[in-house]
């Protein structure tokens, strides 16, 4: 059994001078479209199951959650099944069974992926029920990408928000290095729950799963345990347009040779959509994963 | 003027576990799509621009060395103009505006790039006439990507073929360093004139430039200086349909989160088309470069 540093793929580090140039930024894309199962993801499932003793888990995931518990598992010799709704990208669902687990799919018009979480909490009691986000092992994992981003001497880096576990982790790594950072999380503005949330004070919920195109971050809220990291230490949320995410994964496919799924151009989104908050500074965006149907990224590309 | 390592970016060594299982096989990729201007050009090309004393550059490119000349005097403050086919991506002739050099579009047709090349000679009698291929420094450049790849336990390297300068460096790396490998190059069938020459023992042009989607490929010939290292370091060229580069452009979409252009896929499309030669053997595959049109990458995809 490797250890977690040695489990996973340093993260990829691009300076695109086309994007650059465009942008007249000094921007740093940070991309987790080459980590195992495609996604920042596997960070955290691989530190969940190292660290439980249980001989199965249960994930909630809208895909990439999945396909890295379903790996983690499968290295790690676990029995694995993860709740994803059914219309989640079929790439997602495929990979899912081919580590050998099983797709539980949902229709979350029906039953919320919480709901469907609990009856399988009573069904089998013995399995582990892995958060894709609220849970320490989960931030902790998850921490490892911002412990490779230390020395890049950024002014900014920003992060794609869905439950808000991403964020968390790479706040807890600047706070443990003791290397203050401005932490911008980026979110879509139809799911913008934890732009809410942090404006309230407290949790504000999504009240259905929102359809956003950033289909990684259609969850309901963020977590009990992310939530207080991101009011720590969040500089802001930047509430993303599904124009500028579309735009985002646009100039990464023209100006940067890089293929990356809606979710993982939040970011670059961010700093489209408010360049003023970015000029002069060394801008890190960390594109959280590339698992995109081929049908929904022509589509886009095309569009 | 920074030197040659200097400047130049690491390659991209990726092993997508997805891709790997499908293919059964122990396949190691390695990407320059991330390389500066986006694919391995850049290596010759700074390394021709930093050695000739001359103030100005003409090359002639079907895109890719275009863009990598252009980017090259940037850096090192030369005057540059590229000789390319009227019907090249529309991405690349912006790329070698956009680095300030004037893109020289011609119908090949009617003038091959060779002819107009001649042309410019008389005209500019004391610019440098820099091959994409066919010239010490191009090889020379093209072997740094070979030094990186020494020390990965190799059996064999896939390399495309379009000039023959990248696989030639590859050779003089591998021959520098004094290690054994299989090196194999992968062409267009219809546009095969280096397996043609390879089997005749001398050079057999092209009569047109093959309007393979391999577009990196559309040389006439490989080079005088290219074929005899080719001649002595390949173990086989292999002769890849129109069918399998796409295909493997897609396999690399869905499978390995990697954009490429046609041409860079060309090394898994041998691959695909002739497995056998490829069993139990630990295979890198050589992704030349990504740059691509979006519209036609999208039809590609789709298609």
């Amino acid at each position: 059994m490797k250890p977690l540093r040695e489990a996973i793929r340093p993260t990829t580090i691009i300076r695109p001078e086309k994007l650059r140039t465009l942008l007249s930024l000094d921007l740093v894309v940070i991309s987790e479209t080459f980590q195992h199962t495609g996604s920042f993801k596997f960070r955290a499932a691989y530190n969940v199951v190292l660290n439980r003793p249980e001989s199965e888990f249960v994930g909630v995931s809208s895909g990439n959650f999945g396909q890295a518990l379903a790996y983690a598992c499968k290295l790690l010799d676990r029995k694995c099944t993860v709740i994803m709704p059914h219309n989640s990208s079929k790439v997602k669902v495929d990979a899912v069974r081919s580590f050998g687990a099983e797709a539980d799919l949902i229709n979350v018009n029906e039953v919320s992926r919480v709901e469907r979480l609990e009856q399988l909490r009573e069904e089998r009691p013995d399995a582990y029920m892995a958060s894709a986000f609220d849970d320490r092992l989960v931030i902790e994992g998850n921490s490892s990408l911002g412990d490779e981003l230390i020395d890049l001497g950024l002014d900014a880096i920003v992060v794609p928000i869905g439950g808000g576990g991403l964020i968390s982790g790479t706040i807890e790594a600047f706070e443990r290095a003791n290397r203050p950072i401005e932490i911008i999380g980026a979110e879509p503005l139809m799911a913008n729950d934890a732009a809410r949330s942090l404006k309230a004070g407290h949790i504000i919920p999504n009240e259905l799963e929102p359809q956003t195109v950033a289909d990684g971050t259609r969850t309901l809220s963020v977590g009990n345990l992310t939530f207080p990291v991101i009011q720590r230490g969040v500089s802001s949320i930047l509430e993303v347009s599904e124009e500028k995410i579309v735009d985002g994964l646009k100039l990464y496919f023209e100006h940067a040779n890089l293929k990356c799924e809606p979710t993982g151009a939040l970011s670059l989104g961010a700093v489209l959509q408010y360049p003023e908050q970015f000029r002069d500074k060394r801008v890190g965006v960390i594109v959280s994963g590339g698992n995109v149907d081929p049908t929904l990224y022509s589509q886009l590309l095309a569009g």
